[in-house]
């Protein structure tokens, strides 16, 4: 577990400092909770702040009032937009059992709730060690069929108004997406390497992020949407590397649609496995 | 807490009586909140009282408490196994918006909260009218490739300890679960139909039971799980008949193992979409 900050985190704005931008912008202060959180104009998608970025912050405080050091499964319902500034961070520690405990924890800003995300937190490695040789091992998909990273697409996003994120995380795609060049290809499905520009090695703490921080596949039905819920689950610790990333989306229908979102690491593991709702904007 | 039902619920082991067993066993009692629920021996899974059925009755008490009519998303953790008996349900209003209301609901037994649920709550039918014309819409996958339901397998399960939800539902597999004639296939997928057996129709109220209301599919590949999350979408409102329903495990590992579930109507439209994560049991 991270100890709480004495410092706070970047101002709006400014540079990454030295070490992670990730890091640093998730750092909360306070002795909490509640925690303080500062967020800045850094983190921000087409709808304001990146909702995976509001659930990490979510997360990263579970992690600190919780016995157990890995998130396994959070949900998070996103009540209203978030906005980049100071933010408070409530926890409630909802049950301590042997192996899992759960948590539940709000972000708030100007005294209204804008993040609501219950979780399970347990030992992954403990898990895993427990499960060896006594669970069966099971899988039915495989990583995306990418070239390697150095052969994909160098994505230089067109500059979208707002739009912050796609300077902290680089995207880099087996196949152009149609809709970035005005022309949706009709399949809402992406597969493509990810990682921090910075040099930050994935960890338990950015999944929650990264599932959340590419640009909707809906996009290539010519659909624009807003997160309702996402739902994260945590499979295992990302080795160091870039991440191989599949997105789609199945079902657009009656105005919503969902998304999941696969990551898996340079090993070959899958790492996070998402799904969220999303109402199609119209 | 409020006082239980003046007409209070069937009693454990008692028959259904008139209308449906569904209907007369959620049915909440008290001016609530807090609720009282009464729930008996007859909605029993292996790890005792199903998880869905608790959701259920999170659901319907979120339901006379939020100002729209249907759950969109509902996301419960499972904190302790559940037990016949008498049960509070309590909720929070967390946000009205205007056409989305959040809310959340917690289960206790003997005064230990049990299942923890929050939901999303709008208007399907306004939601479908407002997207009709003006939203794109997609379909990737298609439903159950089953024969009619008249054809297929009338399941007569084997008698499981405790377990008395099969009694309450009908299922009627396209091909022979393999776990159930001890010979696992290998293969943690299952299609089927399903139904109340008292012949009460589908409906949004019903969705969160049905899309646990199956043997897990990792019995096919030996594994036996306790669910630790479960998340459902809530697409549409189902028509009346049989249910086309689709169960996939797609990755067991480290002790995890993740379950999805569909559920098509008879007019093949996608009512539900669910996902859990489950903790191997070793």
């Amino acid at each position: 577990m991270s100890e709480p900050a004495a410092e706070p985190a970047a101002e709006p704005g400014s540079g990454p400092g030295p070490g992670s931008e990730f890091d640093a912008e998730t750092r909360l202060a306070g002795d909490g909770p509640p925690f303080t959180a500062r967020i800045t104009d850094r983190w921000s998608g087409l709808a304001g702040v990146n909702g995976g970025f509001m659930l990490a912050l979510c997360t990263g405080a579970l992690g600190q009032v919780l016995p157990f050091p890995d998130p396994v499964v959070v949900s998070a319902f996103f009540l209203r937009p978030g906005s980049p500034g100071i933010a408070q961070v409530t926890t409630e520690v909802v049950r301590v059992g042997k192996t899992t405990a759960f948590g539940q924890a709000s972000l708030w800003r100007d005294g209204r709730e804008v993040v609501r995300a219950t979780a399970a937190f347990t030992d992954l490695s403990l898990a895993a060690e427990r499960a060896a040789g006594r669970s069966p091992a099971y899988t039915g998909t495989a990583p995306p069929a990418l070239p390697p990273a150095d052969e994909c697409l160098t994505a230089a996003p067109a500059p979208l108004a707002g739009v912050t994120l796609t300077d902290r995380l680089e995207y880099r795609p087996g196949v152009a997406p149609g809709w970035m060049t005005g022309q949706p290809s009709g399949d809402p499905t992406a597969e493509f390497w990810m990682r921090f520009r910075d040099g930050r090695e994935p960890d338990l703490a950015a999944l929650p992020l990264l599932v959340d921080a590419a640009a909707p596949v809906v996009l290539e039905v010519g659909a624009a949407s807003t997160t309702i819920e996402l739902t994260v689950h945590l499979r295992a610790h990302p080795a160091p590397g870039w991440l191989a990333c599949r997105a789609l989306t199945r079902h657009v229908a009656g105005g919503y649609h969902e998304e999941d979102f696969e990551i898996w690491d340079s090993a070959g593991t899958l790492v996070a496995q998402s799904r969220q709702l999303a109402l199609v904007l119209t």
